[in-house]
């Protein structure tokens, strides 16, 4: 791991010689990918890259379990029953292989969906933000022009719903995001963990399958002395079954601190605002009847409001 | 691993539902694969296999870094230092799964270019096993025809050297097989075993990262406790990369039975053939003049060539 602490700044300073690809020019992607509003363009792209990532996963796990078997009926071609029965065993551990690799995309694809719940709620977050700054501009217009008139404390009322609002989004999308963006990765680390497992437990078995298979050279003429390892190959194969179907996730041994800020801050915050703290965390993504509820219930007590918009 | 013990039979019993891709059809790889010899024909379709694996793997790994870069400018964007600092973190832990994911293909494109060996030995053994069926059916139809002729002198002598020339071919092809087979393989599955442990540590690290983002709600407009863990972030980073470069390959604890008749045939053999088998294993595949040598020799000793020609 020769980089440094940081991929962005590495990015930046590295420009050039970026091993990323990005899609640049004309395609019917990147032209859907600009009518995403402006908050949520980079994740949109971040849940499409995803897809790419998933797709070759399960090319990787196909062309394994299609090699497999093509080993298999290769072996047997050769007329040579040590090489059949090995090139064969082998082939079963190799489509367990691909096996694991599709179920690798398959847990990719779950956490990918995860990001999306981040994705809507910045999309849905986009409009309330708009919303807020279209008012505020309306009256510093309104300011100019007619400083007397009557619309400008019918706007200013706008303004405080507007900010109330906003408010309640904006601490949707903060626990959304954060929520939503741990879970998304540590399915993908747990899957990679299990895929990594579960492939280093097929590796194994089918490096003692190789070594049934005796290399050394004979002189022309010669017979090869016979196989004999067959009953021995068909163990192996019931030893990976065994150790596959024994799998457990380990209990990851990294903990944070418990005496450090990430706890202290969770404490406090479940003594002090446990309902609140409830309603938004529970409102669905972009669920107008809910996100609205909240926002009464801000606007309803004076002292939060207050302290939020000059917070704000 | 809910599977027969071989995939051969598995795949004649569930034929339709195989789940391996067959290309059917036209397409100028297959038909480039028909005028291959019979004999290399299914290796020569492996080997395209395995580069399509090789390919899939390849795009994996770019795919995850540039989900790295986007993820860690997408952290950045939010305007939230924790996410911010955790996003760039963990993008860079993925850049290097990616990098892992990268490092696999080039192992794989190794092992593949064992097997090409195998393959090119297969195909200059085919002229081999051909020559001696056109002599031997010319021999069986002159006899029929002129039981007499003298032609049928010159071809007996002709075809005792196309045997003793494919006697040695054969030969080259049994040991080339198996020696390549396993070292193909072998190959894989180390390569199979490093990926895989080198991804575990890192997403465990990557674990690590995302504990220290706080994903406890806030209600509307209550601030975020400030974010702390920068310099413990940095820390994962650090011991990730010093895990990756102390990893070493582990020896293999599956070890076959000395006893077994593997490593008896093995010391037989070296006992009985040293020099021979030196040479046979050590001609170049498809080397000619190597191959002429080596007839030659086995053509002077007069009982090997009856003893071969009896086991033949």
């Amino acid at each position: 791991m020769n980089r440094s602490l940081s991929i962005r700044s590495n990015h930046r300073r590295n420009g050039s010689q970026n091993t990323s690809t990005k899609r640049t020019g004309f395609s019917f992607n990147s032209l859907r990918g600009n009518i995403q509003p402006e908050l949520s363009r980079k994740l949109y792209r971040i849940i499409k890259s995803e897809n790419n990532l998933i797709t070759a996963h399960e090319t990787a796990g196909r062309e394994r379990i299609s090699i497999a078997t093509q080993l298999s009926e290769w072996g047997e071609q050769t007329n040579d029953a040590a090489v059949s029965d090995v090139s064969d065993k082998v082939g079963v551990i190799l489509s367990e292989l691909g096996e694991q690799e599709d179920q690798y995309a398959h847990s990719l694809d779950d956490a990918r969906g995860v990001l999306k719940h981040i994705r809507n709620t910045e999309k849905s977050v986009q409009p309330s933000r708009d919303g807020k700054d279209k008012i505020a501009d309306e009256i510093a217009k309104l300011k100019m022009k007619e400083p007397q008139s009557a619309r400008l404390v019918v706007l200013e009322q706008e303004l405080v719903r507007a900010e109330a609002e906003n408010l309640v989004a904006e601490a949707q999308l903060t626990n959304i995001t954060r929520q939503k963006l741990k879970e998304a990765y540590e399915a993908e680390f747990a899957a990679t963990i299990e895929r990594a497992e579960k492939q280093i437990i097929l590796a194994k078995h089918g490096r003692r399958l190789l070594q049934l298979l005796d290399d050394s050279p004979v002189v022309p003429g010669d017979m090869r002395p016979a196989y004999h390892h067959a009953q021995q190959a068909r163990q192996i194969l019931n030893d990976a079954e065994d150790d596959l179907r024994d799998w457990r996730p380990e209990q990851d041994d990294f903990a944070v601190d418990p005496s450090d800020s990430v706890s202290n801050a969770r404490g406090k915050q479940s003594v002090g605002h446990d309902d609140d703290a409830h309603i938004v965390a529970g409102s669905a993504t972009g669920d107008r009847a809910a996100r609205e509820s909240d926002a009464g219930s801000v606007v309803s007590d004076g002292t939060r409001q207050g302290e939020a918009l000059a917070a704000h």
